[in-house]
């Protein structure tokens, strides 16, 4: 099948840009000498993982019970649900782990704690450390983690420490991305050792997130890493300087369905329904919109945006207004005409899709599925 | 069953507040003389358009071929696809007309026009009109007007014209949304006039938004109205004054799993996967973050709103951060607290669900399932 046989808007991956981006993030964890275990949250896909896993890759994260169920009853059984858990799911996890899912999970207070360990027996848990002060976490220096730890040992269930470094998304330049990388470690490995030096076991010293994977210059203390958006890439990472624009494995396939000649507006059939409302590069130095234009092929069109989004319209513009474009965009981009729209965050663009369209070229080689939901 | 028996994060209907709206709304069409013909693009759920249609709405509107598939499988078979026609999807539309769908298409083109008639024998075709300068359509002075009503009397595909005041979203306050309402009642009119003077006929006229249906003083000229968000609403309709914060029938029920005490924060598993990325309220007076906090009742919190989102986080915080609530949210909102969180904008909240749960107080009465994708 050709591209130009799809119905649009359409999720396409870049078979050769997914292969590509698997082996660079694992050559890079087998550098460092530690495992990568991947955040299956971005693709939400079975294959995908597949092509992880056959890289090297050892188990998976999830940031719902639901992917759990999915990739358990797809052969994938080494599971860290990297959420907090809630004491209503525990049931459900156990209901994993009954059937043979060696599922990690991940608290951050004694109430989850006391919560795990009554209801799942068994249980291997992880502390999360908040490294960042961005969201979750107990501090590394703090008398919670001890009293997490030894609760959680008592009963046999701690299997160490995680950490996700979120405050990375909002680094500027690679000096701050080297540095935050070290503060994930450093301050998970200091929880690490902090548990050990009050004589609590802590195997697993788990970080992680695509830029901080990538930017790291030792993982010494860590024994593995999470990342998820690092097998798609999108503008937020080529704007942070994680990947280059033409990285991205992730487009959305639309066609032109109107103008506004006056303005130099191109109206297109992928709207925030299928973009998403993501706007996650309006915080960088170069906004985005709501995606950047390509041709068909996938070539990035210079200066030529989604600068507006309703449900099911997007309004292609040039990033400079129509003066800067100096074209008639009814002639340039006459209705009928493909583009593809690279997006500002691939997890958030891909969760408005229920299968991507894996391209080479203008060939569609497959179609593989993606849930959603919970 | 109960909602505490409920995984979360869920999309909750309230019952009666969605029978409520849905007879405001057609209460307010019948005292206009005009027809509702709503959108179902809000809620993409066949009981809901079943109760639309029970409280006397003739035909729907669509915003994707794939609901106007999904509905008249269903027994809708009157339906206005209201977004500008690509070529490339006459063969979809002809399948449906052929199968004896009732359906509308909408241009703004003679591109697209051409496209339609010469694929589509039999098309009955709305032009689209531009009242607010906000999206697509054609002006209602244009020479372009006259020349694709032309286009398509000759084929007999000139249905009427459509238009949809996206401006009034951004209107403030009652006379301003009074005005909007009138602009694109005067303006739409407008064209149907033009295209009968030229000969030409112009059986329908159809305009809306859910703002302007609601506002507007008369609708001298329309023959039917076409609105969507107000069968759940939402916190920016809210923000408008088109409907109070306890009228909005669309929450996600969602589980405290952690807190950062000393920021006063309270991490819920509704982030943005279960609220969407909109941020709708960012530009109206009062800035809701991703949804106003109510308990798992219903009744909202004052001042608790979800400030922050990422993936599966939500981070709630009191309005005026941990000074202004003066409060251990440790204490005040326990790991596994039951919330709810009212919506900036219904469609895109609702995108990310793929069922309701339908409850009535605290009692889940029927589970109604929501379709995505194209």
């Amino acid at each position: 099948m050709n591209i130009a046989e799809l119905d649009t808007p359409a999720a396409l991956l870049d078979e050769t840009l997914v292969d590509r981006a698997i082996a660079r993030m694992q050559s890079r964890m087998n550098a460092l000498g530690v495992r990568l275990r991947p955040h299956v949250k971005t693709a939400k896909c079975i294959e995908v993982a597949r092509r992880q896993r056959a890289a090297g890759a050892v188990g998976i994260t999830v940031s719902t019970l639901k992917e759990a169920e999915a990739f358990f009853a797809a052969g994938f059984d080494d599971i860290l649900y990297a959420v907090g858990m809630a004491p209503q799911r525990v049931a459900l996890a156990r209901s994993l782990v009954e059937r043979g899912c060696r599922l990690k999970l991940t608290v951050d207070s004694l109430a989850a704690a006391r919560a795990v360990i009554e209801g799942l027996p068994g249980a291997q848990v992880l502390i999360e450390i908040d490294v960042d002060q961005h969201r979750a976490g107990v501090k590394p220096e703090s008398d919670e983690l001890i009293t997490i730890g030894r609760a959680l040992h008592e009963r046999g269930a701690l299997a160490g420490v995680m950490t996700h470094c979120g405050a990375a998304y909002e680094c500027r330049g690679e000096a701050a991305l080297v540095e935050m990388a070290e503060q994930e470690r450093a301050l998970c490995v200091r929880a690490a050792t902090r548990l050990r030096e009050a004589g609590l076991p802590c195997a697993t010293v788990s970080v992680g997130s695509t830029p901080t994977a990538l930017f790291a210059r030792h993982l010494d203390g860590v024994t593995e890493v999470r990342a998820g958006v690092y097998v798609f890439y999108d503008l937020v990472m080529a704007g942070l300087g994680v990947c280059r624009v033409e990285d991205i494995a992730l487009s959305v396939l639309t066609t032109v369905i109107g103008h506004q000649r006056d303005k130099g507006w191109v109206l297109v059939d992928a709207g925030w329904m299928a973009m998403s409302r993501d706007r996650g590069t309006a915080a960088q130095p170069v906004d985005q919109g709501y995606g950047l234009v390509c041709d068909e092929r996938g070539v990035p069109l210079e200066g030529w945006i989604v600068n507006q989004a309703n449900q099911e319209h997007g309004i292609v513009e040039h990033r400079g207004g129509i003066a800067a474009s100096g074209i008639d965009v009814a002639s340039r981009f006459p209705i009928g005409t493909r583009l593809r729209v690279l997006p500002n965050h691939a997890c958030a663009t891909a969760a408005q899709h229920g299968r991507y369209a894996v391209v080479q070229g203008s060939e569609v080689k497959h179609e593989w599925p993606r849930f959603s939901g919970w």
